[in-house]
């Protein structure tokens, strides 16, 4: 079973996966995606993944056999396992626990080279459907503190597999990001009875030189303090915290700006590696007030060095108001 | 000058260089270290760069010419700008500031091949002397919050030349991470009345198992709760809150340990690129009950996706104990 562990000093956690006896020539950054003799995603190799715990199929085709359009595996190297006890340990200064959690994969399409620069709007709703219906799921197991759904597009934004999917953890601890930005929320929201998201969104539509689209449901924009070149996030327009929450017709207009959005990154920016990420309360709690669940979007197209990791200050070389115009306009030149 | 801009959720801040008018066609990952035809931090080459603030040189050798061992020059693309106020703004929701700050670069060495790999620890020591030097001068300037003083080694740890050097900004705030890690700290301080990385170091030094390296004022060992492979922390031994005020004889204490750990580092992982960054305390705070300076040394080996960016927990592969044999012994095959 993976181990969490605890950093006295800054409460960030870590999952030890040391089961896996790796060794320290098995640490070599790799450039190049694994080239896969053959896909275990594509259709006519279900047998060369764990059960599949869902899917969007064809009428009169069976699980884990061909015909469906949207797949849900168990990941086969989990980063933490469902079944055992959190067993919370002390070790004189330091803190852990088992890493129990849940951790599966979503195939986003039995097409190997499909993905976001050429997903139909339908494609993505069922996609989005998906991660809710594994969101409601998971979110039933008391064991389970947060879910965290997100995407990793190539190989440097971590992807270790080309056929297009995304992931999804739930971890028995709230991450050290989400309770940070939690806990930004609240402390806005005590001073102002507003919410900071609400009032950001509000800020933007009427300033409008961050906005990339906008439908009835939702806006996508490059946020202020920007920390990557054409970072770029999506919310809500009325105030929800859960994205477990979202229903139909807003998935509908969810998957309409997820699909205008992200092609305009990958046009403007050649194919980026990227990742997103669903920023949503945790299970359980109550942040009905304060919190507004997100989507963040980050092309992968600069290096992370020292002074960003020591600071967490970040260096962008694009402002968001720039950003946003090279994607409006294709046209323009900067 | 460049922009500070603050995130009204998380109070990230982020430095915008928008003024270098990128496209984004300049935005394409490069994974080869860009060649130069003539290294502007090469002897001879003094001209290229801008004139130095400080050296370790040979007798009647003159500045901005050779026979210097340690030259300090500005950053010629500065992060942050020396000259100038601070202007704090707001702008509705939003906070900003201008990028007022130092950005120095610290060639370490007159010779283009060398590194880590091969340094004296004499030449560590100047290196380590520069350093105070320069931190000693910066923190005397009131605009000046936090003084960060790191090393990106090799094009995947963020370095954009071969020569070797390190770097040092000085900001006007004091960053997310330094900030997350001084309240850790206090709390620990309050509830116990002692320091936590004194206890850390201690537990440490009694259990064994993650010790890499020792001498009278310095200890270098793999943290519990390691984020990477190989993640390697350095403190000194005795309780002090401030890398400024390391003396004579410590500096050589901290060359020698630093020239064994990353040697080690080096020839364990087969020349991995690698980060280190000074933990010290801010410019002008007290903390001298609570906090404790340190180096912590990152080889970065595998690559952050989105799980890791968008919660703050960390996937690791490789436990600390098992880093540490590796380490310590050459022959051992896991």
């Amino acid at each position: 079973m993976p181990q969490l562990r605890k950093d006295p000093v800054t409460k960030r956690w870590v999952i030890l996966l040391h089961e896996q006896k790796k060794l320290p020539a098995d640490f070599k950054i790799e450039h190049a995606p694994k080239q896969t003799n053959k896909c275990p995603f594509c259709p006519g190799n279900e047998n060369m993944t764990p059960v599949e715990l869902m899917s969007y199929r064809s009428e009169n085709t069976l699980p884990n056999e061909p015909g469906w359009q949207v797949r849900v595996i168990p990941n086969r190297f989990p980063a933490l396992q469902i079944e055992g006890d959190l067993d919370r340990m002390g070790l004189g200064v330091y803190d852990m626990m088992n890493g129990v959690g849940a951790h599966e994969v979503i195939i986003e399409s039995p097409n190997h080279e499909d993905g976001f620069h050429n997903y139909s709007s339908e494609q993505i709703s069922r996609v989005l459907h998906t991660y809710v219906e594994r969101y409601r799921d998971l979110s039933r197991d008391r064991r389970f503190r947060y879910i965290l759904v997100f995407k990793n597009n190539g190989s440097a934004a971590g992807a270790s597999l080309d056929h297009p999917h995304s992931q999804l953890i739930a971890t028995p601890i709230i991450p050290k990001r989400v309770m940070e930005e939690l806990e930004g929320a609240k402390t806005y929201y005590y001073y102002k009875e507003r919410c900071v998201f609400c009032d950001i969104i509000r800020q933007e539509l009427s300033q409008g030189e961050r906005i990339i689209h906008e439908n009835e449901s939702f806006v996508a924009f490059e946020p202020f303090a920007s920390r990557f070149p054409f970072e770029t996030w999506i919310a809500p327009k009325d105030h929800k915290d859960c994205f477990g929450d979202i229903d139909k017709s807003e998935i509908d207009g969810l998957a309409d700006i997820m699909q205008a959005t992200i092609k305009k990154l990958i046009k403007t920016l050649d194919n980026p590696p990227f990742n997103f990420i669903i920023h949503t309360s945790p299970c359980g709690e109550h942040c009905t007030d304060y919190f507004h669940w997100h989507i963040e979007i980050m092309p992968r197209v600069t290096k992370i060095a020292g002074f960003e990791w020591g600071s967490g200050f970040y260096l962008n070389h694009m402002s968001p108001e720039r950003a946003a115009r090279f994607l409006i306009n294709p046209n323009y030149k900067g």
